[in-house]
């Protein structure tokens, strides 16, 4: 067969970090003709060995009719694992494609915590459907974390742990370990618990094997440290676990009880969710929409598109201010938009650092008047810098020295107005508890537009005409 | 003492969500109060109970002298973790101030990677400083690591970790453990070698108190999954962590012998690292520099935007071909920064999805063409839905309908110009092998400004003139 070999290299460029690495087009392209052969068995044989999490690459590498292909030929070996890793719009498809029957037999083999993530993605009615099918303490497993605020500890953590009173011996705690209780298949630490189910601490099982077996857990405990409450937002509870260097913390609900444990590989995605949201917002993105229908992706981006043409027809409005000078002085037209240009650059550079620094907590109210200190300094620096070289450019090439001049203000005005800006907007922001992330981008523009345009325009109009 | 309530209360604010958690600045102020009277005692009653952590997001936002004074008055009781939380910038100041003695006495606290970290820091001429005041076995250690290459997996690894052979049973392995053999503090789980030291598989500490005590550790073993080479990019490290939901896994050098293990916690710096490194090139930044020197920030900052300074004199050089007919319709120098505004705010949002999904690695050559493909639709979609908005816009604004119309058609250019170029440009770039975040936005703001006005002038002077 001549796939195996294929796969064998998968494996090895994984492995080995050739830039190729991932899924080889050529594996792709021969799934691709599998799928189009009809051929079952070999559509089969090529995925099974994959990983999941390379089964959800694939799935969503395909374009939509090989995809709702791929799934139907493998819904006999199809790995619930594959879902959580999906992206969105996807996954809607992978769903629709599996039926309710086979989704909710999924949700049975996942971890609680992706059956309640999974769940969520569903509309309504769908969700009925799905739960419908689903024995009951799953359903009301999944209904309970539902009902919780998203994006908060109580939608991340598994419920699935281990806890016993401070009291029993090492002894004690590794015979009941293998007694064959329902336990879950991983665990890190067992949780000490007082007999309200309260959290006490945590014993790390290699403090717990090198322990002797006389050994009381109370002896060898590690104070309870971070609890997080169930309602706590999982921006903060990924912000707790990178400040302090959580392997794992409980979560409580509001009277205190031990509900469930959060590991640091669940909040591996959420660190990444979140910057990428920063990242993606700042241009003007709801979401990332890679694999997103088209209608969806352009419902989406026009938003932002719309409010920059907004900003753009006021830019327009106080350039028209100034027809009167324009006609007398074409030059003034070539040269406006370096001005704006420049000012919309150096602002996005703060405003980008400003941002990234309130989402990671090192921007406070304790220093932010010192940063915005620092960075007018350097928007003065910027300016002067940046006026001698556009002002020198413009004066040799219009030959007139006030156009350099002119130029050369305009720019110190508008460098010092995109520091300001750049900083000030995103704290405003903060404080007004609105994402800078998400409008910080317009407010900018708009100020290093009007700014620029106006103060260049204007001084021409004072000093040339 | 009026500190201990407000101590209480940080620790309060940062598990209850409040959004004012993270240092209080009343803390803070009462920090540098005791700092400006010279109350040792107060400060070291004050910072002894943070968290290594807090102590650093303090040390960060506290001013330069107060920085200074601070490191003073702790240098009894300074805790070698915060090392590695600080700021590059500001921790070098700190090092500064605790002399080479103190900071190898540092090096020697922290863990291995951590001290790597530390270590690779300092310029050389230090590094031989510290290096010599180190005991023999940690300068190997430090050294070897050091002489791999950056940012590759033998530099995050930590080389404290549990190996045995396989033939031995579970009940060996926790005499071994228990009999106080120099083991690591942490593990979550126990290599398994062969007698080469190559590894075999693992046995999680889970499965290792379930077992019963004669049962042997080959029958409990997982098996070995993804090894990572000791050269192997610390990004790819992560996409394999995040991809495979790796918990730990082990590096080996070129021969295969087990050196090391890189558990998930080693990997959420380097996730957020990545992701941030992104959104700061994007914007033009080569780091983030909240805390560096003024000197430093503008050294870093300009030169991007000498790069966009020579952009916008380019885009200035094509409306520069134009004046006549600027000169004949003042109206074009009033609308045409439209154009070219809407046409780099739809690329920039192309070209961050493009960006962030190449450095996912959910763009690959296997679905660029179709992704490509889809862009392109988005753009004529957009050019004619902003066509015929701005057309409008422009016609009621001058009552022309040439200009409504000229304005229209530069859109629908400018927008698939924008579209293509948001998307072709990073995958060149990163068929190139070079960093896509870095430059493509230089060339998309060329292409959309010299398209934009190009298309807009160039048709005015055909049409209206």
């Amino acid at each position: 067969m001549p796939q195996a070999p294929l796969r064998d290299q998968l494996h090895r460029e994984v492995l080995h970090g050739d830039d190729s690495y991932g899924l080889l087009p050529e594996f792709v392209g021969q799934v691709h003709d599998a799928l189009e052969a009809g051929d079952e068995t070999l559509i089969r044989d090529l995925v099974e060995p994959l990983h999941h999490a390379d089964m959800a690459d694939l799935i969503e590498t395909l374009g939509g009719e090989d995809r709702a292909l791929l799934v139907r030929a493998t819904k006999g070996i199809f790995n619930a694992d594959i879902l959580p890793e999906l992206d969105d719009a996807v996954r809607a498809e992978v769903i629709a494609e599996l039926g309710f029957e086979d989704f909710a037999a999924c949700l049975r083999e996942v971890e609680s915590d992706d059956a309640v993530y999974l769940a969520a993605q569903l509309e309504d009615d769908e969700r009925a459907a799905v739960l419908a099918k689903l024995p009951t303490e799953l359903r009301a497993l999944i209904e309970t974390a539902l009902a919780l605020p998203e994006y908060c500890a109580g939608r991340l953590m598994q419920r699935e742990l281990v806890a016993v009173p401070s009291y029993w011996t090492v002894g004690e705690t590794i015979d009941y370990l293998r007694s064959g209780a329902r336990l879950p298949e991983n665990f890190y630490k067992i949780f000490i618990v007082d007999p309200r189910h309260r959290p006490l601490g945590s014993v790390r099982l290699s403090m717990l094997l090198r322990a002797r077996r006389p050994v009381r857990l109370s002896e060898i405990m590690d104070p309870k440290g971070t609890e997080l409450p169930i309602t706590m937002d999982q921006e903060e509870v990924a912000f707790l676990f990178r400040q302090k260097d959580l392997l794992s913390a409980p979560v409580v609900d509001a009277s205190g009880r031990l509900v469930g444990r959060i590991t640091v590989d669940d909040v591996v995605d959420v660190i990444d969710e979140e910057a990428e949201d920063d990242l993606f917002r700042l241009a003007g993105l709801s979401d990332g929409d890679l694999f997103s229908a088209i209608k969806d992706t352009v419902k989406a981006r026009i938003g932002w598109l719309l409010i920059n043409l907004g900003t753009a027809v006021l830019a327009s409005l106080v350039i028209g201010a100034f027809e009167h000078t324009l006609q007398a002085v074409v030059a003034l037209a070539v040269l406006m938009p370096i001005v704006a240009s420049m000012g919309g650059n150096a602002g996005t550079q703060t405003l980008t650092i400003a941002v990234r620094a309130l989402a990671t907590k090192e921007l406070t109210s304790s220093n932010a008047m010192r940063i915005v200190g620092k960075e007018l300094v350097i928007g003065v620096l910027n300016g002067i810098m940046f006026a001698l070289v556009t002002g020198a450019v413009a004066w040799v090439w219009f030959k007139d020295t006030m156009i350099g001049v002119v130029i050369g203000i305009a720019m110190v005005i508008n460098m010092v107005a995109a520091a300001l800006a750049g900083i000030i907007i995103p704290l405003v922001l903060d404080r007004l508890k609105v994402d800078p992330a998400v409008s910080s981008g317009v407010f900018l523009t708009t100020v290093t537009d009007v700014v620029g345009f106006f103060a260049f325009l204007g001084l021409a109009a004072v000093f040339i005409l």
